[in-house]
């Protein structure tokens, strides 16, 4: 079964200066990446493959349920019947498939999930068809979402979040997103080798709480923010996205559209307000 | 049409101190971001949508042949007909389709190649599975490549790939891709939102210039070296990756498996050497 960290070897070279270069051979701890497929079916009916995402194991179910809500599929913990990592016919059995069994209602997802934010038939590809396929699929209406927050509260986010990574000081390697009250209270964090499974692993766990849509929520991410990520903020109802590093063009326009607020160069104690200032307290 | 970058209005807050916030209004650049679909056909027949990817404008067509080669559809500039940056349906253009035209002898693409690399049916999911897909499709034997480097060659390029970085001082939001030879002179960096997208450009201009297999070269990327880095160096026919930041297990396997050197955690004077260490001189 995959490990969220794995240890190997490493030849650890020091060019130094002139007096020379050191060599050393030691053992380190990595993260952990492994292909997670996301099944889905009817009850009685087989269930066909609809992605793979190269994940870093761990809350595997959650990370499914978060990406078929992200995606549009689902939106709410009814709409699931099943949902269990699959037993496979490996041997050993490798835990890299959820099976999800949707109940009857739900619409048959499209068999390419990866295309269906990105283009329309109306016009194109183009940012804002992309924008606009959200808009589409969009059940909470996060514009109306009436909460505000403090900015000295979003400046203490990102030191807490780095203390609630377990795994990342160890290896340098896993992206981190936290779930946040408006008020600051931690609610849920997850890590992965990927930003967008440690959203969809936050997102699929809140679904599975029944605490959607995300009202009065803040979600702070390392890294960058880009449409992927404001996309799935503004599908699980979340009214403020913020991220440690720059945010894309594309990712500030989806959240004007969806009037979320977008906060990036979350550093020290300053911040960016991209979209949706009046959230904002200073 | 899209934009390497683009400005936008900011409300800037430094939460401060005792004596209070400061609040800001001001222009920033910003990363641009958009769609690009890569549609795939035969000479006289019309062409299908094969990949949706989001990307930094620009580069485009490289992209796309740097994308095809990855994946193992295409292994030559000769496998080509054409390649273009499409005219669409859209008014006004917005250039976010690239149309290629395979030759008559290149097998016909799958239609999920997003897949290709991660499951096979005869071990079901899992990272030995994702390794050895990579391993049927390679053209190029990387293991076979008796190039060496100097670490102290190493030392010098992440600070070399920073001084190339045209766009990332000004927006922070960019990952780079560079090609070195294996005496550190530089050949090709491109910029993108997307660090795959950035290694397929840098790919599909190497292609272009005919210069495939890419022996005795190094690639060196901004950020983690995962998988599918190592996946993309290694159907280039590069025989050394090398990150700034930490790699997964999953790519220290894939390069152990093709004989790829990795190198990561490159920073000052220091670096880890994850696999192929034989390669490099201290």
């Amino acid at each position: 079964m995959g490990r969220v960290t794995d240890r190997r070897s490493v030849v650890h070279i020091d060019a130094g200066d002139a007096s020379g270069a050191v060599v050393v051979k030691r053992m380190e701890t990595l993260t952990g990446e492994e292909p997670l497929e996301i099944r889905v079916g009817r009850p009685g009916v087989n269930r066909a493959p609809l992605a793979v995402t190269m994940r870093t194991p761990g809350d595997d179910v959650d990370l499914a349920l978060g990406f078929l809500l992200t995606e549009g599929i689902i939106a709410a913990a009814e709409d699931v019947v099943t949902a269990q990592l699959c037993a496979g016919a490996e041997t050993p059995n490798t835990y890299n498939v959820v099976d999800i069994t949707l109940a009857d209602h739900v619409p048959q997802p499209a068999t390419d999930p990866a295309r269906n934010f990105y283009t329309t038939s109306s016009c194109g590809v183009c940012g804002k068809a992309s924008i606009e396929a959200v808009r589409t699929k969009s059940r909470f209406d996060v514009r109306a979402d009436e909460s505000t927050v403090h900015a000295a509260t979003l400046v203490g986010l990102p030191r807490r979040l780095r203390e609630q990574q377990r795994t990342f000081d160890r290896t340098g390697g896993l992206h981190a997103a936290g779930l946040f009250t408006a008020d600051g209270e931690l609610v849920c964090v997850r890590e992965d080798v990927g930003r967008h499974n440690a959203v969809d692993k936050v997102i699929g766990w809140a679904l599975r709480e029944q605490r959607l849509p995300l009202r009065a929520h803040l979600l702070m991410v390392s890294g960058r923010a880009s449409f992927e990520l404001v996309q799935k903020a503004s599908m699980a109802g979340i009214p403020l996205l913020a991220a440690v590093s720059a945010p894309s063009t594309l990712a500030v326009d989806l959240a004007d559209d969806a009037g979320l607020t977008l906060v990036a160069f979350l550093r020290g104690s300053s911040m960016n307000v991209y979209a949706g200032a009046h959230r904002v307290h200073a």
